[in-house]
């Protein structure tokens, strides 16, 4: 069953999801509110830098995509955190070397729109949605001039973030549930450009985090040898963006707390001035779609289930809904009306598990880093899942590597294992020396406690 | 400070707060979107009875309306509960005779609309607010003609409801906070007649409740004799308004389950398929305002906490909002900057206990009321409540009948003084006669570990 599928949003979920349909015979339309970024310059969104990692280059593999983005993304294996003594120390992302991948938001956005175009997938700028009537499977989008277009789709999909204008019109229906609910920190962008010479100014195989427990600045590479920093901090509060009005307060602080990150930034004060604060919202509604007299609507991405960017998974999120909705497509013959209800029943208690996963990262990001009983229950953590592969696998490797496993079992499996962590740091002999073959027994039997950790995505 | 103040929305709350305002010299404007119910016909909102308690008397009586409403209500000291062997019992509400007492809302509303007319204020039906431009303090109306009216407030104050068009504004502010959430429970009107000879077929004197676990029955009377009665049921699932679709199946049900309640409603086919089935909301939001460089917008009532009506509280919440915000603006010289701040601020929290009681008391009024463990408690908690007034108060009295507490302190002291009841039931001597003059000395100990029950509320 070939459908006419009208995506609202050419974002990275939209686009992707544009490919998928494509290559099983949909026909697709892309509507985008924005210029073509190719013309225009990007301008973001957000234009902070993403995390590809293993959920999103699954999709991405899917659609015959993976060497594009490959092309323009840098393996970062780990995490070097500045201290507040400026001592760094680095540690690994997986227990096997595994990587997650910088990527322009920009970069990647604008490498997906010309594979839309190779494939001559029909795409609308500047077609900004205006209103979408449910009942009949037709959305309004107003242009550049004013003008309205009416276009009608089999299948209407929102892909249009975190603010989407397809889940405003879910919304105005009855017993849509619904919250949104913003962090007390908002975050501000700031530049290290390249040196002199053209060279990085600092570690471009690590992601950079200046952990100071109420908030935080992080750095990724982006290929011209500059990074992307983003400073996270109170709106409120002392300190706070609103007690840094003046230009010289900010930089006597940003001086102050983060030196090594201040010294790369000689235009600091014209970032600072230039650069909007933004708010980190997260979204949870239920359902996600509706099916009408004449098709369905459903929302992907951002749209269904915005994020904190704190697990570096918003986007691995929205590639997983694409990958998920295209193998249901293919496992029900392109049957909209099954597939959707399936991915809604499927993905929803997944996107309230990173949702969860993304808040309580923020915590760990920029408290507990630092924190000696937070290391060395990283370091107990590490040993178990040694001494029980398959068995016992850190929290942040079942959600970044491990895209057989739903965030949901992440989530559950983490909490478990953290029950077994807690004993063990009342254990002397664990607690001196973590790493010791003497304890593998012990960590075998605890973690044999466990249920086998099955794989559960398809 | 005389100040300019538009209210949308000549529900019982824009009305009641139009009276204190204009009182108070403020220059008011109503704007109302339905026509005016005394020509038209009143068309609901939700034309469900309502239960005016004292929260609400005492924002009345601050008004010089509360004779106004004595005349329009009937007394109901307590519920009488229909049980399924068709049994009934009588439950006094208060200890001291206290009584909550039957309004309709189109009833109350046409009276305060009548008062709004005799002192002259000005009032516009059919102004549908379509738009709120919080920047420059003014609001666009359409009314029948689809006609555009701007007005301009120095305030606006937004008393429309549960779907409130000046909430929607705030909406699309940055950080507004806001969920939404229906219970899987929808709701019908059925109405039962007056007798042939005008009488009334059930006890005027009593809320009457057919509690049956997963769903409800209530009957209100009403000043002609008749009663509202109202169906809580699932929507989904068995039984439920999905698995009655056929009328049929729904008077069998109806007749087997609620016999003594189907024997008064001859006409139960027709008000079967005619009454709709209606949901139950519960909004929560944060801020209720927003202080704009020409003035302030602020929401009260359902548009700021629409609740289930569980407890009855509903319009007594917004009634109390509109008598705290007139106490604030006397005591602050009519200065609407720091009343609507100081407002929030004093109002959230028990607007957020109340949503958190009403929900609560769906469980007890359904599932609870037939319980004997829950009629032990009952019991238990009127004995200790004797043995020491004013330190262990009942929760449905300090809710209903104390407006000298506040919501959140009703909610606390509650769950304190449940810890109490759980241990007294586990008292062989107090379970057997929990009267007795014996246990007394035990209570009154036990209530003594609380700390003294102190008003909260101006």
């Amino acid at each position: 069953m070939m459908s006419k599928v009208l995506i609202v949003g050419s974002g990275l979920v939209g686009c992707l999801l544009a490919v998928l349909l494509h290559k099983r015979g949909h026909a697709v339309t892309l509507c985008e509110r924005r210029a073509d970024p190719r013309r225009a310059g990007y301008v973001g969104g957000r234009s902070i830098n993403l995390a590809l990692s293993d959920r999103g280059l699954l999709a991405l593999r899917m659609a015959g995509l993976a060497d594009d983005v490959a092309a323009v993304s840098i393996p970062l294996p780990g995490r070097l955190v500045h201290g507040a003594n400026q001592q760094t120390s680095f540690f690994n992302y997986g227990l096997n070397g595994e990587a997650i991948h910088s990527v322009s938001r920009g970069g990647l956005n604008i490498r997906l729109l010309d594979i839309i175009d190779s494939l001559g997938i029909d795409i609308r700028y500047e077609h900004r949605c205006h209103e979408v009537r449910l009942a009949v499977n037709e959305a309004d989008f107003v242009d550049a001039s004013g003008a309205v277009h009416t276009l009608h789709g089999d299948v209407i999909l929102g892909c249009d973030g975190a603010y989407s204008a397809v889940r405003g019109a879910l919304q105005k229906t009855d017993r849509f549930e619904y919250s949104q609910s913003y962090l007390p920190h908002g975050y501000k962008e700031l530049a290290i450009e390249a040196g002199p010479d053209g060279s990085a100014r600092l570690d471009r195989n690590a992601l950079h985090i200046w952990p100071r427990q109420s908030y935080m600045l992080i750095a990724l590479p982006n290929l011209d040898n500059s990074f992307t920093c983003t400073l996270f901090f109170p709106f409120e509060g002392e300190p706070s963006f609103a007690s840094l009005q003046a230009v010289d307060d900010a930089e006597a602080f940003f001086a102050r707390v983060f030196p090594s990150a201040h010294a790369l930034m000689p235009d600091f004060r014209e970032q600072w001035n230039n650069n909007p604060v933004s708010s980190l919202i997260t979204v949870r509604c239920e359902p996600w779609g509706a099916t009408t007299a004449n098709g369905q609507v459903l929302l992907l991405g951002d749209a269904a289930h915005a994020i904190v960017p704190f697990f570096g998974q918003g986007m691995n999120a929205g590639f997983e809904d694409a990958r998920v909705l295209a193998s249901l497509l293919d496992e029900h013959g392109q049957d909209w009306s099954v597939a959707s209800k399936e991915f809604q029943r499927m993905r929803k208690p997944h996107a309230d598990a990173i949702a969860t996963l993304a808040l309580d990262n923020f915590v760990e990001m920029r408290d507990l880093v630092q924190d000696p009983t937070f290391q060395l229950k990283k370091r107990i953590e590490a040993a178990v899942a040694r001494a029980c592969p398959g068995q016992f696998v850190p929290s942040y490797t079942m959600v970044t590597f491990r895209p057989d496993l739903s965030y949901a079992t992440a989530l559950a499996r983490a909490r478990a294992q953290d029950v077994i962590l807690q004993q063990l740091m009342g254990h002397p002999s664990v607690v001196a020396d973590p790493t010791s073959a003497a304890h593998e027994a012990l960590y075998r039997t605890m973690a044999a406690s466990l249920p086998p950790l099955q794989p559960d995505m398809r």
